[in-house]
């Protein structure tokens, strides 16, 4: 199977909000997704882009992306995060994940990066047991905080 | 108590560089700063800053910082991540940091974002209960992952 990994263009935005939707419906949680075709495009390809996006192709299907953006980290300078590595259900254990991964990574490193950072749900044992052997670190004493729009809201009305 | 916060400027850097490295010594990791004044200065005022920085004043003295800058969400867009916020240890318990917190999010709410993410100790149980009566989600359900500079430089061997 030949899998072709690229840096994806504008024109690949609906196949990649796509990938978003199905990984958010296994999640359960398609209400979740506010994202357009329009914001992927606007965000991705203007003039002071948010995001890079990697694609897998196999015969010319796009069947799985890597979405990565810088970070400032105070001690270690420009690091990347990887925001998101999805596959297509029906793809899975075939080494898309692998050359995406290895994509991103080979990116940090041309970029001379100090380091990649992601999360990871801790019920994932399999990607938990993956990243580890790859040479990352699973860290499990920080937890992710949030305060969401309606949060935001009614803190500055507290202010 | 007159706390004033504010936007940084590169003359502030070596200051803010100040209070990264007493929180640094603090956590035992001095040795893991890497960044320096010129990189904050580089990074953080340059044609494409890779991040924004406010800074707490009492008596014209620095005496904390919050810096933050923009991620993407796949199902939110654009949203703000605060990768630190330090207060001088003199000065902790007198609303410095209340003051830096306000700060961010009347900024997030300025900007229309619909979320701000950070993350905490997991032991940091008085951070905890402050984010929680703010508003924020404290999640305990996701592993933060990196891979550093040498396991970049040891993967990329193994492709």
């Amino acid at each position: 199977m030949n899998i072709l990994v690229r840096e994806s263009s504008p024109k690949d935005m609906p196949q990649v909000l796509d990938l978003i939707k199905e990984l958010a419906v296994f999640e359960n949680s398609l209400i979740e997704v506010e994202v357009t075709e329009e914001i992927l495009i606007q965000d991705g390809f203007g003039e002071d882009p948010l995001f890079t996006c990697f694609i897998a192709e196999v015969n010319k299907e796009i069947v799985g992306m890597a979405l990565i953006y810088y970070r400032f980290s105070t001690w270690k300078g420009r690091v990347i995060h990887m925001e998101d590595l999805i596959v297509k259900e029906k793809m899975r254990n075939m080494g898309v994940g692998k050359a995406l991964y290895s994509k991103v990574i080979a990116y940090a490193y041309e970029k001379k990066v100090k380091r990649i950072e992601w999360a990871v749900l801790d019920w994932n044992e399999g990607a938990i047991r993956f990243y580890e052997n790859s040479g990352a670190k699973v860290m499990k004493n920080w937890y992710i905080t949030q305060m969401e729009e309606s949060g935001i809201k009614n803190y500055i009305a507290t202010l």
